[in-house]
């Protein structure tokens, strides 16, 4: 039996569009020869789709629309994923589901057993898990089917299992010949590797092949990276679908092995094809034509600026630069270098005039008082009214440009640099920017080396470097992969051999700033803990760790 | 027997000082008579705790804290909320669970059974829920303890229950003789007497005595209304805690009935107690000394800085007029009114000077294209430029002054009138604005009759009225309070009556302006669906109901 694995970027909510793509995806499939097509999971509607779900008419319309996609499957079944009402006697309304269609009807309808309600995921708002799995028999194979989370229970027992029950160990009782898994697995860096080292263990323990098919794509803050496979029963890939695009392989379960097998990104690489992604379907999916993007002449705008150039074009990306009394020549030309390089036009729009204005309009109320922090935010705003008046006047959307480093310490200016709609590497650290600003270059210089290799500034007053307030950010990027994405406590940290008082500021810096990220553009997720969604911290609350 | 209900505001992840409040607590009950001391749920680490929940260390210091208070309670037993660790074989890392101490050590531990997900919930997010309830027999008494959610499964069965347990009928039928109840159930409109009806019915139906104990104070978006309640088994309410402050009250069990009851204030009375308390508990849990508000001279700026004063007192209170050339002369005088009825500082910052430079500044890029929404947003982000400047200068925190309907249409400037640490009265709605000023103004006038009386203006170009871009304030805060509280699709609002036009357009405003909402400061919620935490929508979404 041909079966298809159909990688698809659907749009969240877009229900006409995604039916519109799924139905191409099945007439590919049919016409390949496939008898089955599988999709991701919510594929119909797009994965997440949030509160959506707790519009009654939304989920009418999903149903609507499976019903019309049965109607077209004749010659080659699919098996799509759809949000499903929860008939039971109680219970939350929906289940996350997955609908075999054949012949014109639904054929069979699963729900998803494990629902994950940490990180980013929060389907237990949402969806009542389903008690069992059955078998479906299709086309003389038992199919075992199951949704993301359903296969992710450990095999190897080395932490204690986060649910109670294990589908994958009760369909391989019930003697099943595959398992089919699909997926909205959304992309961190080593992820894949992850997956693939799990699922290969999942097949050797239970002897049965698993096809496995993900979503590709960016919605918000989420970037999934497709990357579906097939493992035989031994473990080993047979098929890969290509990563961060749409791809359609197929597979012949009479015939193994076949197709093809990707080859695997460096961190480097595969964060840096993943933010071009998210990049580009937040622009589109939010149906913006341009960007625009602040150019300091550091490395980060740097950064920013190339991936958007890569995902949109040059013609789509505009940059600015923004020079007040505290730039340094070279950055000016920094920015000028860059923008040449990338062939985007520069705009340049000197702050002198207005941050003038707001201090001789504040120097009434601010009398003697020695400049400090105020001054500099205020230049940081400056620059976001005038970006801002360049989005509204021309309907870019603004990139923002800061790192997760910064982020992290609140080393950013809420309502100033911090403005905009999307933070393009706001899961980056600082170091990985550096390796992300090297592999940008791989090829020729678009990054001017003179933007890698200054020290770090905000230039925001005379003679001022990141590393007069801030650790050097290979130890501060240390601390907070430890605090932040291993939620390591401070005395863990010390006793890893960091620097107490350099710990304690760092752990403090994070605490306190906990309200600028509050209001932080959507921040596009590339580690296993990004700000946001993901990372619920309240603001007013008084726990200091020692 | 006589039990203490103990209604503490706990300051989130403050476990010294929330610990040092029960201990408190249990020294007054004790001296009071009482056998037994009864705190609200999660009462040592405050309620939400969020993600704080994840840090090992501060599991520990919970725990540690916990075994600190059994030492203290020698007299005077207490039942306090604390994070426990699960240790079964499956599950999550916690119970969301209650301590009784006695005698110097823990007799007992109870974990919450139905754990909700929804609105403003996480608790499946960190919670493993427990499989049943057991009766604790303590002084004679046979003890049915639950934890908030655990007693809200609906009596009638006119709704399909969330929940397949039912601890309530569980415990009943164990041949309970009281059922105590700790909850952290925040405020919103009308759910006072919701819960004292639900609860009511509750004691009838399983024919028992129900002591709530409500957690009391604000926490970021959350506002705690206290109200804790003693009701006996025919569901009447002998003695009942006050709202929106701390309170100890003490019940006879074999004395029925005792105490006092409060009385129940009207929507607005209540609404203007809650913000009051949400406002000077973000203060002062941020640990700010004072606060500063733009006022325009219109109403919206007036309630939050009359709300500010009745919190925080005027010395506490900063308002800044900000005119600018479209500004009415009289907007300027109501300003100034309304900061001398309030006995509060003005300071007036006139923006002009800085809106020039920007038109200048950026008229070679604009050219001559017309001026439009841009050079409102300029203005709009002027004053928050010199608003975030006072705050950066002098530490007071900018309160924001958008109410719900402008948040919800998009009526509002992202980094410019959007700009604060706290969104006062972002889930009020316009007509509630009104009712709320002339419930301020119900002794004396404080809010200018002027700022109540005119045609409501942004006053950013010449002659402006909001009434020009929005339909009348009553039926969009209608169409409004369908679409967002209620979840109603574009065609049930219309079959209600509306205008298809006019509710086609508020829908679309809605949705496009997700993008501010999700960078907007934390609101106090006083309704059933606030915007924030209680409902996440997808921003690149399109999703188009007819």
């Amino acid at each position: 039996m041909k079966i298809a694995l159909a990688q698809i970027n659907p749009t969240v909510g877009d229900i006409p569009a995604n039916s519109a793509k799924i139905k191409q995806f099945i007439a590919r499939s049919r016409d390949e020869g496939a008898e089955l097509v599988i999709f991701s999971e919510l594929s119909l509607i797009g994965y997440p789709p949030k509160d959506l779900l707790l519009k009654h008419r939304f989920i009418d319309d999903n149903l609507a629309a499976l019903d019309d996609i049965a109607r077209y499957c004749s010659d080659c079944a699919a098996l799509i994923g759809f949000a499903c009402r929860h008939r039971g006697p109680a219970g939350r309304n929906l289940h996350n589901a997955a609908a075999l269609l054949t012949q014109g009807r639904v054929l069979a309808t699963y729900y998803k057993q494990l629902l994950p309600s940490y990180d980013i995921f929060d389907e237990t708002r949402y969806f009542e898990p389903a008690k069992s799995q059955q078998v479906v028999n299709f086309a003389e194979h038992r199919l075992g089917l199951t949704i993301c989370e359903d296969i992710w229970q450990g095999p190897q027992g080395a932490v204690r299992p986060l649910y109670e029950d294990n589908p994958l160990a009760q369909l391989a009782a019930s003697g099943v010949d595959i398992i089919i898994n699909i997926s909205a697995s959304p992309f961190e860096m080593g992820k894949h590797a992850f997956r693939c080292e799990l699922f290969s263990a999942q097949c050797r323990r239970y002897h049965l092949p698993l096809l496995y098919v993900n979503q590709v794509g960016g919605n918000d803050e989420l970037i999934f990276d497709g990357c579906s496979c097939a493992f035989d029963k031994d473990g080993q890939i047979f098929a890969q679908a290509k990563d961060f695009q749409e791809d359609l392989i197929l597979v012949d379960l009479d015939n193994l092995p076949a197709a093809r097998i990707e080859e695997t990104k460096t961190d480097v690489a595969a964060v840096h094809a993943a933010l071009t992604l998210g990049l580009k379907d937040y622009v589109e999916k939010c149906r913006f034509q341009s960007v625009v993007i602040g150019l300091s002449g550091g490395i980060d705008s740097a950064v920013t600026a190339a991936l958007a150039v890569t995902a949109l074009g040059p013609q789509r990306v505009i940059g600015v630069a923004l020079p007040s009394r505290y730039n340094a020549p070279a950055s000016i030309a920094d920015a000028r270098r860059l923008a040449d390089n990338l062939g985007i036009r520069l705009l340049t729009v000197p702050i002198e005039k207005p941050f003038t204005a707001f201090l001789e309009l504040l120097q009434p109320h601010f009398g003697s008082l020695p400049p400090d922090i105020t001054e500099e935010n205020i230049q940081a705003r400056i620059r976001a009214v005038i970006l801002m008046a360049l989005s509204n006047k021309f309907g870019h959307l603004l990139l923002t440009t800061g790192n997760k480093s910064e982020l992290a310490v609140g080393y950013c200016t809420i309502y100033g640099d911090m403005a905009g709609g999307l933070a393009v590497i706001s899961d980056v650290p600082k170091t990985m920017i550096y390796q992300l600003a090297r592999y940008i270059n791989r090829d020729k210089e678009l990054i001017p080396s003179s933007s890698i290799n200054k020290p770090p500034s905000a230039e925001l007053r005379e003679n001022q470097c990141d590393q007069d307030s801030l650790p050097p950010y290979d130890t501060l990027d240390e601390i907070l992969h430890r605090y932040v994405e291993q939620e390591q406590s401070q005395a863990e940290i010390i006793a890893a051999g960091f620097d107490p008082q350099i710990v304690s500021h760092v752990i403090n810096l994070v605490d306190r700033n906990e309200y600028k990220r509050k209001q932080a553009a959507p921040g596009l997720k590339v580690t296993s803990r990004a700000f946001g969604t993901g990372r619920r911290m309240p603001i007013a609350q008084n726990y200091h760790p020692r």
